[in-house]
This record gives C-alpha cells, structure tokens and sequence, in this order.
C-alpha cells in the first residue's frame, strides 16, 4: 500500500499564507531543502486541493517528474497540462490510488482536502515545517474535522533559521 | 524590567480545550513536569484570562504562592478568595506590571488576552507545548491579530511522550 503524506510548511499560529494567498513569509533553507529533497526521493504523485492549485499556479510550476492530480468539484477543465484533474469524490480516488502500484503520495495542501482525507482515514503521515512567526491572519491549515486523530512523533528537526520540522504518524 | 511569558499546552491543530473546556488530552510526564519546575522558579506572577479561569476553576486549583490576577471587564467579584479580579485594560495592567519590582509573570491563556498582549507589544517569550494530536475541534488558541509578529526560536524540546516543547523570544 502507497503511504499517503500531508506536508506543508505553516506559521507557529497555523496559517498556510496570508489572506491574499502570499507565502513571502516561507523561509528558503539548505536544510530544508535537504529535508525535502529526501522526501521527494520517496514520491511519484502530488495531490493538489483546487484552492491550493489556483493560489500556487503561476507564482511556482507544478512539479516536475511526478504525476500531478488537482482535486476539485467545480473545476471542469484545465489549462495546465502538467496536472490531471480529478473530479470524482477525493476519499474513493485516494483510495484506489494508493492500492495501485507506485512510489509514495504527496498532499500538497490545501486544508479542505486534508480535512477530507484524514476524516476518512487516508493520511499515513504528516509534515509540518513550522515557521517562527504568528501571521495574525490568513489562509487557515486546519479546519474543524469531525473526529480526533492521535498521532506519533516520528521526528523532530531544528533547523538553523529557527524553523522546526516535525513530522507524526496517523494512528489509525 | 520582568518578563511576560505566554505559555501553554495544544493540540497540533491548535486547541487548547475541547469545545466542553475539558483537557483531558493534556499528557503529564515527568519531563513536562520539569520543564514546567524550571520555570514556575522565575515567576511570582500569574495572569488568567476571564474564559481560561472559568473554565479551570474547580477542575484545578489556582496556584499557590503566587499572585493570581483574572483579568475581566465583565466580572465584578470573584468568589475566590485567591484571585485579585482587574477590571481596567489588560494591556495598561500588564504595562504598569511589568515595570513593577518581581519576578517574571506567567500569561496562563486564554487566546484572547493573549491577543491583546502581543498586539500591545508586551509578551516577551512564548512557549507550547504541543501535543501529538489532532482535537478536531475545540477552544482555539490563536484568534486574528492586527499584525505579524515574528519570533526567534529558544529551544525545541522532545518528550519521550511525543509531546514538542518550543520556545520563542518575541522580536519588537
């Protein structure tokens, strides 16, 4: 079975950006780079909530070498043919998906569609590259789930610009 | 000058309470406990929010050989004989406190006096420790803030428990 990961990279008060969708605030690091860089060894796929996608398309490219799903409902075409766009219930796509063959799964946010995958039981593990700075307002990266998740810390990295990596296991 | 620390124990996804005020999911180990010993020596000073002390009062005791304020501009009497209720401006109590003689002063939550503290400038450190679940739901810790405040990492902690201790000195 593909491991299903969340990773994101969010402020100390839980912000993803800010209101208007900015991430200037994200830190650039070797050793966050390297970090990433070991995890993206392990996956083939990114799963992009559409608000993500929309907030991300032009301010970065969609990744290279991995197979790219957009997540939407409403979205019924895309102009970007890098990302495949799936319109079907996210829980049943994920779950076919990680029963196929393949290298592992990335969620690349957003916070709906992590909120819909944890509730059904689809997330393995989660990333948080947590940044030393409250926002005070903005995107949020939590929403209201309808159960509690316990979790187990994997690991816990300091990095030398302040930020701290944590990274958990879903207890299922 | 003394020093305002704002601390608190949270969930992942930024809870400090279940909806019902319950903090059940606050784990205790003796690596906490120590953490919390150390610092309990460098405070004489205890500032509660109004909703915090409501929500504490009877399921813990207020501390002990401290001052314990309540801070509330509703509340005009207390019933507890060990709280000093303050009814004028959070920030312009904690202002006048903090040039006072003493030791360092303890922000026991909530959310709310936090928010007008940092938004005033006058919380010097913080720290969380954060707990290896998910809530789901709850009481929240961070509400909106007029501003970004950007904060420099003191320390990162882990317990045996999975439980990750960080604390911050607030850049003004």
């Amino acid at each position: 079975m593909r491991k299903v990961t969340f990773r994101v990279a969010n402020s100390l008060d839980n912000y993803i950006a800010r209101k208007d969708g900015s991430f200037d605030w994200i830190q650039q690091s070797e050793e966050s780079s390297a970090s990433l860089a070991g995890f993206w060894k392990t996956i083939d796929t990114v799963l992009w909530g559409r608000k993500t996608y929309d907030l991300v398309k032009g301010r970065m490219p969609t990744f290279q070498g991995v197979k790219n799903y957009v997540l939407s409902r409403t979205l019924k075409e895309s102009a970007d043919k890098e990302v495949e766009l799936v319109n079907e219930d996210a829980a049943e796509f994920v779950h076919t998906l990680k029963s196929q063959k393949g290298r592992d799964i990335f969620v690349m946010g957003g916070g709906k569609l992590a909120k819909s995958l944890f509730e059904a039981d689809l997330i393995d593990e989660v990333g948080m590259n947590i940044h030393p700075v409250f926002l005070g307002s903005g995107i949020a990266l939590f929403h209201e789930m309808k159960r509690q998740i316990n979790l187990e810390l994997i690991e816990c990295q300091t990095f030398r610009d302040g930020c701290v990596f944590v990274s958990y296991r879903v207890k299922s």
